[in-house]
């Protein structure tokens, strides 16, 4: 038995054998042969044996995960009936003399450049897939397994050194009951991935894949980030009643589903929901949120090859709308750039796309496509309640002219007599540090704010929250990041202005006692966590909150803010 | 005539000839030919008039701009004397009978693309001279003219649409009087070069290319920012006149070599010096600097193969603090990594370098660097008055982590009889906004401040300062940047602490009288703007100053603060 201790990401115990997603050694070496047709054949063989399993998971995929998640075997289908690439190998072959898997591996990387060099994303996936396939091809021709992990029939808990969105595309909601993996923290892809597939998660284990093999027996502790291999029958049993412990809690939870929120002493405070899609919304509703605190709208951008129209963006947002029945629905207006790229945009590179051309700066500079989102959705404001937030504004300027843009809009549109709600709240986000310190300047303009505070960590501690090598530094407790937020919620209340948050903290066990303490007023996150959140929010007073408010923000490191919001609050 | 409005880079002002840096169209079309002959001859009478043009450079550089220039032209020759890239374009054209041009672009792309993928710096370079090389022999094959600036003879301002460092390595200070440019702002690397160099300069022009032709007179105004084509006498006679006055003015300026900064009701404050290597010192003692409020050691670990000596450190140091005479030395340890490289330390690329692994972060990861650096400072400091801070520091466990290794090494050197200075002040560089948030919590244990506005505008605005399409919210009088400024003398006033500016913006006339209202203790800039800046002291009241405070910190926008100031202070 061994145990490792990893990052809690997503809540739940699993127990189930192990899947390790294996990416095996695909080193090649270059050999001069004397049989060039030998090698051909070799090649071709290969190449057969690789479409013949294609065939078999995209059926198989098909079945299990759906239309869409079998269509990326189809394009790998289509990658290997290429002539122009499958020519070329043999070419290289026979007019080289050099083994197959060279020649292979040689075609494919001046592909794989040729595409990734297009700077563009549409060519660029064409690249990833060409990647994808030769690497099965080269399994075959090396003799070595890689792993198909959309072709498991049994319940396993998947072991990986870290899960890309094209592993994560394979995985069968069916069988993984849970995964752990070496990297990752938080807010990396795969444990975001993890809370919206409810699944236990343990990332950053550092070395789940070093010591866990196929059919060990593996409990994930999603709940306190631990990782233990073939525990004892003892420990098996232990883990067993923590899990209907947490089942038995999960229900009592359910059962708040229709109730406010309100605490201990009277006071009532916003649960909402982040969202994506409309298909959300229905999460949103069986979770008994009380609003939509953020609607990521650049979904409705991505995965496609143009713009959306007007028309496809107001159905989207009419439905959420009309879905959440007169409920506030904050909606974000599109966040890209940066690291979130629309490949039809052709954005240049940039060098610190996170400090880069992003979001309300790209809008502002897109006019036409922001203008376009902006009347969609002051057409669809008639359908519910409708709050409007511009990301990344870092000046009042920025704020100013979004809001003009908004009102254009508005006036064109009842100038041709379509009706706009008169109701419409519209505020910002709150996360780059600028807009933190001046809120009290912006509080004058702006409906409300939100805080994001995934961003507004990451800038105010100058830490890419995706970088494993300063990871440390994404400290939410950091009293740096406590006071800005403080100090946001405050100057908001001085002008009357509500504060909502929609980062990844609002959520927390250990932040909720400090955000009842300093004020907030709207709490939004995952659908999931909201009867969590209810159910201690029940049991904290605000008066008491508020009493411990001052020595919160009088603390000098993030470890002292935890340890004493934990002996405090009893999380 | 026309007139450009560009940005101010550098001061004075520069009336010459035009010289334009040329990158001219090299694109290149594949043709199928039939005597691949013919196409193998002309591709060696342009590799050997490319040769002959090289040498002749060469000889010239090593005349005009010394051993180190040239060096870069001998990469150049040896690059097209090499046999592998020469006979890959021969081969190229016989075997499948292609133009010359194509045959080149093509096997040089490829060597190109190789030397680039190979993650590490110094085979990048040769990516780069092969580019560089590559160029010169297409423009022979395709008879265009590419510029060679090392061989202008007569006075001349330059024109380009950016200056690469390959570029101005190669521009010749005797002849280049000035120069513009269509992108850059201040902070760009065209713009500190020119500072350095002491030409002026106006970055940002939009036009300069699209409307300056070569042999145009231009006059290049570098205090207001103004590009001049073509001027009629009359002009000309009236920018003489401008040129003049300037050179009174800095005549007069000299004349406080001497002096004290004292401001008009008698309050002091240190006017320190920015240097990179020992060699700078001169000019600081030249323009009469009280201090090197910043001394950047990474220029001792650049452009080598390893890490330096403790030895080689010690003597640098020693011979700044022997030079120095007992004024004040602020050295900053390594700030490395971001877009900072040091090619022998292999670090891996990042997605956002500027919010990643650099500075103290890899500091207290590699200690052995870290500690070699200290242990050179320590034994240093017996030579004058050392002061030591940390750079990138983001939370107080940094600091003290990084104080506790100072001290740990100060201990093993005493201990070994090594005489070691017991007046060394331990600080560290604000540029992180949650330090600057936190500055009460920092000021109990630090020594002294410097705030590095450079890096604090750029994370608090979230927006990369060296990125043109989001340059617009590079603002260092955004009074979100001047609160933190202001937050930051004030924690460190109460606890007796001193702040110094170490930024671009301690030198800029609009700031220089809102840091001495904040309270600013010691303003360090480019060697060359101290005397201008003591000059400009000299006239403000501190008194008068702080009546403005209040009201400076209450203003909503960056243009509300200059509008302000410029009126106030008649600046």
């Amino acid at each position: 038995m061994k145990k490792l201790q990893g990052i809690a990401a997503s809540n739940g115990i699993a127990i189930a054998k192990a899947y390790r997603l294996e990416h095996p050694d695909l080193t090649v070496e270059k050999q001069t042969i004397e049989n060039p047709a030998e090698q051909v054949s070799r090649f071709q063989q290969a190449l057969a044996k690789a479409k013949e399993e294609l065939k078999a998971i995209q059926a198989h995929a098909l079945k299990e995960l759906g239309e869409d998640k079998a269509a990326i075997f189809s394009a790998h289908l289509l990658v290997l009936s290429d002539p122009e690439l499958v020519q070329a190998v043999e070419q290289k072959i026979e007019q080289e003399r050099v083994n197959a898997e060279f020649a292979l591996h040689d075609v494919a990387s001046m592909f794989i450049a040729m595409f990734e060099a297009m700077d563009n994303e549409y060519m660029k996936e064409r690249a990833a897939d060409i990647r994808d396939v030769t690497k099965r091809v080269l399994a075959h021709l090396l003799g070595v397994t890689i792993s198909n992990p959309s072709m498991v029939t049994e319940e396993v808990v998947v072991i990986a050194e870290d899960l890309t969105p094209s592993d994560t595309a394979q995985l069968n909601r069916k069988y993984v009951k849970g995964f752990t993996t070496d990297i990752g923290g938080r807010t990396s892809h795969s444990a975001i991935m993890a809370r919206s597939m409810e699944i236990p998660a343990v990332v950053g284990t550092k070395e789940a894949t070093a010591t866990i093999q196929n059919g060990d027996i593996v409990i994930i502790d999603g709940l306190d980030g631990e990782v233990i291999v073939n525990p004892t029958e003892e420990i098996i049993a232990q883990y067993e009643q923590k899990r209907a412990a947490f089942a038995a809690q999960k229900a009592e939870w359910a059962k708040l589903v229709h109730e406010q929120t309100t605490t201990k002493d009277g006071h009532h405070v916003e649960l909402a929901a982040n969202i994506g899609t409309p298909n959300d919304v229905e999460g949103v509703l069986a979770n008994g949120a009380e609003g939509i605190g953020l609607y990521r709208t650049e979904f409705l951008y991505m995965g496609r090859n143009e713009l959306p129209t007007e028309e496809e963006q107001f159905e989207a947002y009419k439905t959420v709308l009309e879905k959440m029945e007169g409920k506030p629905v904050v909606v974000r207006t599109l966040d890209i750039g940066g690291d979130k790229e629309l490949p039809y945009l052709d954005l240049p590179k940039e060098m610190n796309p996170f400090l880069g051309f992003r979001a309300i700066r790209l809008c502002l500079d897109m006019q036409q496509m922001f203008r376009t989102q902006l009347r969609a959705l002051l057409r669809a404001s008639v359908y519910g309640n409708l709050k409007v937030m511009f990301p990344m504004i870092a000046t009042l300027d920025e704020f100013r002219q979004a809001k003009a843009i908004l009102l254009e809009e508005k006036e064109k549109l009842v100038a041709e007599g379509v009706p706009v709600s008169d109701e419409i709240e519209v505020g910002m986000m709150v996360e780059i540090p600028a807009a933190a310190v001046l809120a009290d300047q912006f509080a004058k303009e702006v409906d409300f704010f939100s805080i994001g505070t995934n961003d507004l960590i990451q800038y105010t501690m100058a830490s890419d929250r995706m970088n494993e090598r300063v990871s440390y530094l994404y400290q939410p407790y950091n009293p740096a990041i406590l006071r800005l937020i403080y100090n946001v919620i405050e100057a908001a209340h001085k002008e009357g202005k509500w504060v909502g948050m929609c980062g990844e903290m609002a959520g927390e066990q250990l932040a909720v006692p400090i955000l009842l303490a300093f004020g907030l007023d709207e709490f939004s996150m995952s659908a999931t966590s909201i009867l969590r959140v209810r159910s201690q929010l029940k049991k904290l007073s605000k008066q008491e909150a508020e009493q411990v408010k001052n020595h919160i923000l009088s603390l000098a490191t993030a470890d002292e803010v935890v340890r004493f919001v934990k002996e405090t609050f009893n999380v």
